[in-house]
């Protein structure tokens, strides 16, 4: 009882200057203690220990406990301080007013990195808060870096650092594999670790940050990105504080060429139902969120499923370069269902090729030849006549992933046995292939088969939606977006009190206006009318009045001089009815702008993300079917073009039922202009909406805009330059 | 030797004229010929005596097979006509060839009942059919019933009637319980069983049809209502030969309180590509089959997966007799997400009672009050703490469902008892509600916890979507809507040129019309117009043009006598130009009718299931968003009004943003008015478009209509009231 277990060779031997990444101390600590740490291995401060012991921690343990000299077969210190070596990492499993003391313990001993388990914290609010606030205020004074509190801890699957108290290792212990999983929430994680453990996916990491005082998901996500034990990364946030940090981790782990799947689970919504603008109701958090992910490379998943199967996909196979697949199969209804399950979902299952069909007509000539590729369960008579014909698709095919559905085959091991070796040769034969197996299986079977490189699935549907989830990713990573705040615009955005403020604003920027003229009498409105040509239109101007079409303020066709004097009067009138506290600043002349497809075009200021670009098309395709979508600001051409694009109602712009298009040019200048002003004054706009936005079959033009600044005074974020 | 295993008392013990279901000789036989029987249990012929003898079939077995006298310790015979005892059902698993002189031999038994497990029929084409034929006219001459050719058989899991060679069955036997499958293809079959008994589920039928050249899964369907052994059925076809016979099956199901969860693989498609009505080209194969389907009380499940856990919920649970909800979680998070895969497929989460509340409150003093209810982790603190939340909501509320994320608790079957013990008396207390626990468990556990009666699932969303769809079909039993065709209309159609003649045809059944005249001059035009009403609207009129806008044949607004006489000439020179062979019919006057929403009314004579009337808005909803619903003819006003409020963009109908709303009573009375006209000429009428039909504030009309007559020569099916 000298030594400790897996003891370092000598004190000193840790050394903690090594230039890692600065949360590599909790990943892989040399040397951890325990502050807390039971004899009783089922108690919540005594499970660390006795994981630890259980999958062979590669470094050494020191429990703490001023009432024992040993702890489930380790030395136990009365204090930190008596620790003879040099310790790295602290687990502090202590009732919450004991965890500033324990911090300071730590500090002394020149510990970097402490895990606080406790709850008792931010969790409960004001008074926790500040005991919270205590806490990151001396690790950062002492150069310490804090994991929680109130969180569940962390677990290295190769280096057996098991520094976590959830039972949800109890039962079963995982496999090493490729798959991290990184939780804010402790009860998903556990959740998740627990399904991922007994389904038998390959684990590299488990990491729940809780609270959040000082580290969170994003930056352990920045740490799986360079882990090299980790090919594919789980995450799951509840809400983000600093969305510049989650965008780079994000996109740092795209570049490393490692997916991302993220769940965002619960609603901020903070400021959204008060939201000035129409864009920033639309936004909602989804919208948002979704975009940020697709941008950086990463994948929303809407189930724990969803993301694990995913993940088992990536960890497993190669990564799939092109989003087109083949079927093969032995049942028709299924080689359909995939079909159906597959195209909207982005993934392609192109024709057969001739050369492929002549030699796939040649194995199974019963058959007929198509993708889905359905040989009928007559294959059964052919000799390795499932992988004769895969093999021809994979020959002369350079789809990347292809599936084979076989029932319940691989539910006989010894009947089964030859055609998994015929597969093990594929597979080794084709190695950039994402061979995908559908169907139930034996225990045993699935692990040959998952050792040689397989994934086995037993739901067609859920092997289509993991495939086409990492084909997306691929083709997100090739296209990053991580967009750079440009420095703020050289001019102040100045007051924007009205319509016609908001249009000079825009225009500053090159977003094409119709002329317009503002007029305080009839006798103006008429001069502007016959100048700028009829019909005209004509709209109350009005600080104070943010929706016009509500009280009837605004006359279109006007055709002539008395019609556009009456408008005036009428309108006027009607202001004054509907809003008798209003201050008319007058009434707006335009010409009719003639015709085209009204869009919606706004910036949302969202406190997380910063300013985002909004599109969609105008009526009930925004109203009734919320068929928008956001990207981040500034855009490229590229990116305001697939903004445009992923709208589904945006199809009516490219001219429906052969009618000529209209113009998505002038549509893409004008987004990737309003997204200079979006990004150029982040600080001081709330949000934007120019709806409607006509686009003609030549030009476009903005109808009506609305400019909201924001009030400094209740500013829910920093300033945007400073989130970096 | 002498004897066969589980031999009926004596000969003549086989009643062949109870009165049970005509299937029930299938399903429940007393004693079985095996036709091909082979002595190698591994064998295709030999499985089916191997199964039956492992699952202690309760009836006779007799193997025939003429180079053997014993075959797996049963009594084999060379004849089916040596076997001494009354013979009910043979399984004939002979080359295809020797089907026919087989099936002679059964007849000259006596045998009612024979599956044809052999290959080589209607699968491979004409001959193959032909010979098929033969089967079927001879089993009809002969009062046998045929299940197959080209199938997997069929399996009870109580009697151990295992007639099927399917290796499904090889590696696990299935525990009897509730859930039925039948299925039309054997592959998909087979990986259905597999991963229903992989998984542990209770199954009591299985049955696959194969080529259905007598019996097919509706019939299938029709005896499992009545089954005793059966609380759920899953089918799944690929096509659907008789219409009303799937229909009577699914209603008879409801009325009987048992859920049908259906998948429909495979898309016919006939004639779609080439109907001649917009409605016809909406109705696609799909938007059919889910109106049938939800019509009949049964539930489409989009996956195997799906499929098998609506299955589970539905064997185990009593029935949801609501669609509303709770939620008890550990993590805020999953309770979110679980609110959000709720909310869309119609199950309302309501807020907790103020009782409820003030309850919970005693009980979770650090958590806050909702519906879902978050405990959060520290409700491990408080005993029994989980269970009396549960109960608090189970006694205050009458939601039908109640979900419990428990995170990984479930997998520590220690720690787990005192919680098992709590819920094990919740269950018992409240054994009207669906108690669903949701998070990864132990394999003891989860099978003690569901012989307790709980569903238990790793994955919360499945969860959700399962109690969902089980609620879902509740409240559509309960408005079965299974339509009897009413006799054919008194009087014939009529010839039906061109939109004026279809528009007589419409006001026949009462539909509203603007008031028009066709008119072959311009004089008779400007007449028209004067007497009718100014602005008007004019159309070219030709049985020739079926889409007349396209070729710019319709002039609206037409404000004076000479804009109605330009008109007249503009539009047949239009038509002319457009379409030099076309025979004109003059030009239809018309008043314009005014403001409302464009709607479109549609008939669509469906070559399986008949007339379906569809509904859907006008403009981008359909033609991009598909947002339109089809409902079987005729309907009634209650059937009628839910089709339009199946449709999501019919919001616009009730007064968008508080403006007034639209005369949706006159929109229901016409879509009634028209299902009326499609069943009483069903054998008639190929399609009916009312494009656009427009409700108005008060009233609604017809604008527009074409009518497609079936070409009796090509019809697709047999007249609509042979079906029966």
């Amino acid at each position: 009882m000298e030594s400790n277990l897996n003891p370092i060779a000598g004190a000193g031997a840790v050394d903690l200057a090594r230039p890692t990444h600065p949360l590599h101390g909790f990943f892989e600590p040399r040397a951890v203690a325990i502050l807390g740490a039971s004899s009783d291995p089922n108690k919540l401060g005594g499970r660390p220990a006795r994981f630890m012991r259980e999958a062979g921690f590669t470094g050494a343990v020191y429990p703490v406990n001023n009432r024992a000299t040993e702890i489930q077969g380790y030395r136990a210190f009365a204090s930190v301080r008596d620790i003879p070596d040099a310790v790295e990492q602290a687990l502090i499993i202590l009732p919450a007013p004991a965890c500033m003391a324990a911090l300071k313990e730590c500090a002394d001993k020149g510990i970097r990195f402490a895990q606080i388990f406790s709850a008792g914290f931010g969790e409960l609010g004001a008074a926790g808060l500040e005991q919270q606030r205590q806490l990151v205020t001396y690790a950062r004074e002492h150069d310490m870096r804090l994991l929680g509190p109130n969180c569940l801890g962390l677990v290295g699957v190769r280096n057996g650092f098991f520094a976590t108290f959830s039972t949800a290792l109890e039962a079963l212990f995982p496999i090493a594999g490729g798959i991290a999983i990184a939780t804010q929430s402790g009860a998903f994680g556990s959740c998740a670790y627990a399904i991922a453990i007994q389904r038998g996916l390959g684990l590299s990491r488990m990491v729940s940050t809780g609270n959040e005082a000082d580290v969170d998901v994003a930056e352990c996500i920045d740490y799986l990105a360079d882990d090299p034990e980790t090919r594919v990364i789980c995450a799951a946030i509840e809400g983000c504080r600093n969305g510049e940090r989650l965008r780079s981790a994000l996109a740092k782990a795209a570049r490393q060429g490692k997916p991302v799947v993220m769940m965002k689970l619960g609603a901020t919504a903070i400021g959204i139902a008060a939201a000035a603008t129409h864009t920033g109701t639309l936004a909602g958090n989804d919208a948002v969120y979704d975009a940020v992910f697709a941008e950086c490379g990463a994948w929303r998943a809407r189930s724990i499923e969803e993301m694990l199967d995913i993940a088992y996909f990536c960890d497993k196979l190669p990564v799939p370069t092109n989003a087109r697949a083949g079927v093969v199969t032995i049942s028709g209804g299924i080689g359909i269902l995939m079909a159906d399950d597959a195209e909207p979902r982005g993934l392609a299952l192109p024709p057969m090729p001739e050369a492929a069909a002549r030699q796939i007509a040649g194995i199974v000539p019963f058959a007929s030849i198509a993708n889905p590729m359905d040989t009928t369960a007559q294959v059964s008579a052919v000799k390795d006549g499932l992988t004769a014909v895969m093999e021809v698709m994979l020959k002369e095919t350079d789809w990347a992933t292809l599936f084979l559905f076989m029932a319940q085959l691989a539910c006989s091991p010894e009947r089964f046995e030859p055609m998994r070796l015929e597969l093990r040769r594929l597979r080794q034969t084709y190695r950039d292939r994402c061979l995908v197996l559908i169907g139930p299986s034996d225990e045993g079977v699935r692990r040959k088969l998952e050792a040689d490189g397989f994934v086995i699935l037993d739901d067609p549907t859920r092997a289509v939606v993991a495939a086409a989830a990492a084909s997306a990713m691929y083709a997100r990573r090739q296209a990053l977006h991580v967009p750079l705040r440009p420095a703020p615009g050289a001019t102040a955005l100045g007051a924007v009190h009205n319509e016609a403020d908001a249009k000079r604003l825009l225009g500053r920027y090159g977003i094409p206006l119709l002329p317009e003229r503002v007029c305080t009498s009839k006798e103006e409105a008429v001069v502007a009318a016959l100048t700028l040509g009829l019909p005209a239109a004509a709209k109350i101007l009005s600080a104070d009045i943010a929706h016009k079409t509500e009280i009837g303020g605004v006359m279109l066709e006007l055709n002539d001089a008395a019609a556009v004097a009456a408008a005036f009067e009428e309108l006027t009138a009607r202001a004054r009815t509907a809003a008798p506290q209003a201050k008319i600043d007058g009434v707006l002349i335009a010409p009719m702008a003639g015709e085209g497809v009204e869009t919606i075009l706004g910036v949302h200021q969202d406190p997380v993300f910063g300013p985002m670009i909004l599109f969609g098309l105008g009526g009930v395709a925004v109203e009734l079917f919320k068929d928008v979508a956001f990207a981040s600001a500034p855009l490229s051409r590229e990116r305001a073009l697939s903004l445009v694009q992923s709208v589904r109602a945006s199809r009516l712009l490219q001219g429906w039922r052969g009618q000529p298009a209209y113009d998505v040019a002038a549509l893409v200048d004008t987004l990737i202009k309003l997204s200079q002003l979006a990004a150029e004054h982040a600080d001081t706009l709330a949000g934007i909406d120019i709806n409607p936005f006509l686009v003609q079959r030549q030009g476009a033009v903005c109808l009506d805009a609305l400019v909201s600044l924001r009030d400094a005074s209740k500013s829910a974020r920093p300033p945007a330059r400073s989130a970096g």
